[in-house]
């Protein structure tokens, strides 16, 4: 049964191993696959009104979140999130865990919606998540990542209005 | 005639009363609104592979443009621009100038395309200017932005594909 928690300093070892992987792949995120460790602490671990959670299955931390405004000031109603999870624990529905856990927490702070900037379309994976969790396609900015073995492929820009009923839930592991 | 030219470290103070109104105001960028200087510096003053610009009119500094890399890594063959008008020179052809600037600059160094992230769908002048020198609005994220007067307003994703040929100059003040 995955949990999501709020993240400890504790945590940051397996963090950081999992966003050095998901980065260095370069095929799923458009951050510097060189990214330091300082440089990672700064991007994925945020104060409030911003909020970095983990995964966790049986005691292991298996995928992180980091969540927060997608813009300051005159665009600080809507909210973003970045999602990574462990390449051992895909498929698994940790994902699903952590999607679940960011949008019930935009809800919570007052978010308008949830916007994700750049979603890699190959990522079909995540993709399909999102839309399952309510997100819809706005557009998509052709060829603007340079994925590793397919060259250059679309992002998404995907959004999830939060000012409308909930999707129905599909999972009871989070709320 | 609006020259554009690189920033100087003298041109700062301009620079910044520049920033400072424009941002102020929250009617056209979604930045905070009580930006220090400290972080107008970091958010505007850009070294490569970024670069800042501005223009001057009879030797006084009336605008200017940061532009870099819209996102790191497998996302960086991506540019980006930002761009503020002085108050008492608006419409005078010096966004023209700047938006011409950035483009070819943005040739020059190889760029695959120019991307706005985030357009006020309220920002007329600045939406035709763009449109005129070839950007194309891809969608509008709705309500994205808290206007000071209008409310909640959208923002435009804005692209210009740099592998066609440019549009015809619109003006001889650039190149």
């Amino acid at each position: 049964m995955v949990e999501v928690r709020e993240f400890r300093q504790s945590d940051w070892p397996i963090v950081w191993a999992i966003i050095h992987d998901v980065v260095s792949a370069a095929d799923t995120f458009p951050y510097d696959p060189a990214m330091s460790e300082r440089q990672a602490r700064e991007t994925w671990l945020f104060s409030p009104p911003g909020l970095t959670v983990v995964a966790v299955d049986a005691d292991r931390v298996v995928g992180t979140a980091a969540l927060g405004p997608n813009r300051p000031g005159p665009g600080s109603h809507i909210s973003t999130g970045s999602f990574m999870v462990a390449a051992e624990s895909r498929n698994r529905g940790v994902g699903r865990a952590l999607g679940e856990y960011a949008l019930a927490w935009a809800r919570r702070e007052g978010y308008a919606a949830m916007q994700f900037n750049a979603v890699v379309e190959t990522n079909t994976a995540a993709i399909r998540l999102y839309e399952r969790l309510g997100f819809v396609t706005l557009c998509t900015v052709p060829g603007a990542f340079e994925h590793p073995s397919r060259g250059r492929v679309g992002l998404n820009l995907m959004l999830c209005d939060l000012s409308s009923a909930p999707v129905q839930s599909i999972s009871a592991t989070t709320e």
